[in-house]
């Protein structure tokens, strides 16, 4: 009798295509028509295995994006720091701006998206696993400007990170504009206005 | 034999119970579990009644919308002007917060805009027939700043919108963070300051 391959690779092996799976088919059909047994067909696995593992639909789709950002090491998560703030913004406005210009890119994260409003546990998930991290990277690029003295020291870097995505992710989320490198641009100048220290002369 | 009832009465009465069942049911169960059948039989009809008048659930509750907006005079839609822009922001986003901070009020526009943010078609309607009156509103009290010297004339009014309420629709769709009245006019201060024009010494 052969010897059975290792359980725990084996293991693994099935969770990787299950994950890949459902990346490839979320964007080929979208999140709505996803179906868990789709998935199963595709990783050829039984359903089973699948359910063994996650409890939901959502659940899968959220591990397959938090794969892929696993995939790279972690100081892929950093925002470069050449100490120029405003070029460096531009720089990841401009990277940002184009990903979510391209459907193949944004059509899983719309899913996700769409999935993480309706379902406050899933956002929690979302938050605690890859939103909260990639938030803490860009907060860290913002208290070096604080440090170096080209951000207010008491900036609440939380609004500051609002200021900055906010209306660039209403615009995607409603397709209610260009996503232009003009338009990443135009944020960073906005963002970086609005985070100035008020010196009298209040604009009304 | 008695004399039929108007049919175009009855028709217009079957059409309002139709969007007061299908805002209410939004509300209840929300727009996953909501279903044409659910809405028929709640407003007395039959499902070939809405069939009739809308090609899917979704047009329905964007309808159901519109009826409410529809319902007060066409100044509702307008600003207060007061002559003190900061003031009157302030007014605005208050009360645009403390309105989706209210489950009730926010539960049903979730929904909605779940189906926009995947929906091209019924987000060309939502902006055609509600999103775009209620923006040109708004600039109309941002374009009046604009003769008061208040903002600049340059000023790109789509980009100011966002600034101004992005981040607070961010914050709301993924419950990011609480909406507060000091939130609001943290948003307006921001908003001010990022309008101001640049009058040399960059933030970088």
């Amino acid at each position: 009798m052969a010897k059975q391959p290792n359980p725990a690779r084996r293991s693994q092996r099935s969770r990787q295509a299950i994950l890949t799976a459902a990346r490839e088919l979320v964007s080929e059909v979208g999140y709505a028509k996803l179906t868990i047994e789709a998935i199963a067909t595709r990783a050829g696995v039984g359903k089973q295995t699948i359910y063994r593992w996650w409890p939901s639909k959502g659940a899968v789709v959220l591990d397959a994006f938090l794969a892929l950002s696993e995939s790279g090491p972690d100081q892929d998560m950093a925002l470069p720091d050449t100490g120029d703030l405003k070029a460096d913004l531009r720089v990841v406005m401009r990277a940002t701006v184009a990903e979510f210009a391209d459907p193949a890119f944004e059509g899983p994260i719309r899913a996700l998206n769409t999935e993480i409003i309706n379902d406050p546990a899933l956002a929690a998930q979302y938050r605690e696993k890859l939103a909260g991290p990639v938030d803490e990277a860009k907060k860290a690029r913002l208290r070096s400007a604080q440090r170096a003295g080209q951000l207010p020291p008491d900036a609440d870097l939380d609004l500051a990170l609002e200021l900055l995505y906010g209306p660039f992710y209403q615009r995607w989320l409603l397709r209610s504009g260009p996503l232009t490198p003009q338009y990443a641009d135009a944020l960073v100048d906005a963002f970086l206005k609005a985070m100035r220290p008020d010196i009298g002369g209040s604009a009304h």
